[in-house]
């Protein structure tokens, strides 16, 4: 066996990922080493309660509450607490030291990632986050680097694994919203307070750190557009199928030509989650079950996509363990390391300043004349009609239901003429308005 | 605009992927700079004839049928000229001058990749060869890097886009083989003498590298096993419909418990390129056209796959401008390149070795009795049927088609039990023998 030399590695967190990081790194211990060209020591695991019950068996000598004393001996620093603090006082902490870090902390990365990333930047150390933007699936040197002699036009990412579940069970199953959140909770697929899924923050986080890599700019959180998928109901999913499309959770992240404070090469860009209808022949709609994709379009390479575990605990220390060997690589190596490239700084512009293709269902009063009002609100507010049909009729008769497919329309004339349609007094109830994305 | 230090790019070849490597180095010539950390001159283009007609402009002071020159004042060398020689010799030349190197010739590093990545060991460069496994697609930095904590189980790519071309239009369109073929080289899908593609050699190049990299093994070309698709006809796509597969050229790289000269850890591996069935729920079965993909197994990240453009000029030459900017961060950063690892060392077991489940077609007497004798043979032959199916009569009324589905079979004992069928006196002719890959 070669004699290799020794990096002191150390471990904040013993959750999920951070057990499975533990236990892999022992396991794995001479494969890692030739692999890094180092032996990886685990000098320690920082824990909230040394006494805590854990499902994996972890070294009680190795055990600590004190992240502080630990961190100070570390060549190379894994966070895998969550949540902002103590975590980011930790890893910069960790940096100041010399330490290379790891993390799987999208939510410190998409709200501190500019401090943190400076101060590596400051001393030469390398900040890895595979696990941070869509699990095991590699994505951050793909963007980073493969396609760093590349423009970026657009990432689609199925990023949220419960979302996806959710929504692909009431898909297949013709299940209601409720009643799918309560079976995904009661499988491990959903926390109890479902809230960081269900309502985008997770995947909001996510699109904030792939659209920084993908665009070089710091994109904040505040910046992206989020919905959640609480309002999709069966009914929207039928419409949805009827018409040859499959509601998904999106996080899109697009370069746009101008827009509000556009850069000097006329460009923005746009970051925004929510359940949008794509076709059913796109790639993305065959992703099922808790899986993520994302989907690339590239200038030159055309469009890619990566397709994987989007969570679970021994599938992100895959992504985490990864990172420890480039980290290791290295050290070994010398040179600094790769900082976040952010130079090209592209504004991020509001989601009203988006254009997309709208799908857009309407209850309205049953009588002659009803189609021509609609159509001139529409053509008013300059949305273009592409296609027309009255799928259903209401509950009584009075009424019927018109599925109506725009044209690509800028997102605030769409938001504007859907108010007007609401108050025109044809329209007795506006069903449902979903994005088209997939172009 | 940011004063960057200037490094020196010589590419060598203006064909295809080259003339667009050339076009995006200056198209894109500032957010390179801002990517890389360095301003990226072209300072020469080695051509064969520098007054040949090519289809992009080029700048002709920048051509030069003098190589070796070119490369003694490059700090990062861009070879794209295809084939063994002269490539090997700039290749090493430009590494033992002090360059980074790019290449996309797989070709050269499937059958002289150790003598290359020793000689980069030697001086502490590093080869980047993105380009050389699967066109645009970004699998070179997940193998080695993402997946470097991981265990890869089993690789199987969809790794030609011509032959996936040719099968697509096959199973899609009942066309036959020579009437797709014929047309995709009308269309320039295909090249005038498609043996590279068809024949499968292009794909057991991409096999060797990618195996040497999932593995850490050195995997020479010759311990490939390559069959092509030329005996691939309608009859046998639509079998394999009926029976809920779609066929595709696969190269699989699998790592195997036990096996001749298994190392100490008891494994080995087997690297192998066939027309193989995979069920038509796998994701590799919606992989249509050209496109390429690669499916990846891994112990801890579970599955993964990445897809895109698997050829194509400006599609490849994302993928090489990816590596030129990696070259040349690693030049400003300093440190050594990491190097290939191979310890791992694992020795590659023939194909004989190796078990799947099979799917037999046979032309059999219809008479009574052919079953049980079939049937006989095959367990003799330690082949287990897991399903039997009379599809259709022959041409005349004396012969019946036999389906047969195996359990996983060790390929020498199903070969030796196929040779004993059409022996056996009731079997008139074996149509087809396909291994079912994707379990």
């Amino acid at each position: 066996m070669t004699d290799y030399r020794r990096l002191r590695v150390a471990l904040l967190g013993a959750g999920a990922v951070g057990s499975q990081v533990a236990a892999l790194l022992r396991q794995h211990a001479d494969e890692l080493a030739d692999r890094a060209g180092a032996r990886l020591e685990l000098i320690g695991i920082a824990v909230r309660d040394v006494d805590a019950p854990r499902e994996t068996d972890l070294p009680r000598e190795l055990l600590t509450t004190d992240a502080e004393s630990l961190i100070v001996g570390a060549d190379i620093v894994i966070e895998l607490m969550g949540g902002i603090e103590p975590a980011r006082t930790h890893l910069l902490q960790a940096i100041n030291s010399g330490a290379d870090v790891v993390t799987a902390n999208k939510a410190l990365l998409a709200t501190h990632g500019p401090e943190i990333f400076d101060a590596a930047d400051q001393v030469g150390a390398e900040v890895y986050y595979e696990a941070a933007a869509a699990g095991a699936i590699p994505i951050i040197r793909p963007l980073r680097d493969s396609l760093a002699g590349d423009r970026v036009q657009r990432i689609m990412g199925i990023v949220n694994g419960t979302t996806n579940y959710i929504l692909d069970r009431m898909d297949t199953e013709g299940a209601e919203f409720a009643d799918v959140l309560a079976d995904a909770q009661r499988l491990g697929y959903a926390e109890a307070d479902p809230t960081a899924d269900v309502e985008g923050y997770d995947a909001a986080q996510k699109a904030a750190i792939l659209a920084s890599l993908a665009f070089h700019t710091t994109v904040p959180l505040d910046a992206v557009h989020r919905e959640g998928i609480t309002s999709i109901d069966k009914s929207m999913m039928d419409a949805a199928r009827h018409a040859g499309y499959v509601i998904k959770l999106l996080a899109v992240c697009e370069r746009l030509s101008g827009g509000p404070g556009a850069s000097g090469t006329g460009e923005s860009i746009s970051v925004r989650v929510y359940p949008a209808l794509i076709d059913r022949t796109h790639p993305l709609a065959s992703v099922h079950g808790a899986n993520n994709a994302v989907f690339v379009q590239a200038e030159a390479a055309g469009n890619l996509m990566f397709y994987g575990a989007g969570a679970g605990g021994v599938q992100t220390a895959s992504a985490v363990l990864g990172d420890v060997v480039s980290a290791a690589r290295r050290h070994i190596a010398g040179g600094v390391g790769v900082g976040e490239s952010t130079l090209a700084n592209l504004p991020v512009v509001p989601v009203g300043r988006v254009t997309t293709r709208y799908q857009i269902t309407l209850e309205v009063a049953d009588q002659p004349g009803v189609l021509a009002t609609v159509a001139g609100i529409l053509s008013d507010g300059r949305v273009s009609i592409a296609t027309v049909e009255q799928t259903v009729a209401g509950e009584d008769a009075r009424t019927a239901r018109l599925e109506i497919g725009t044209h690509k329309a800028l997102e605030q004339d769409l938001s504007e003429t859907v108010d007007r349609l609401a108050a025109s007094g044809v329209v007795e109830r506006v069903v449902s308005v979903l994005r088209v994305e997939g172009d």
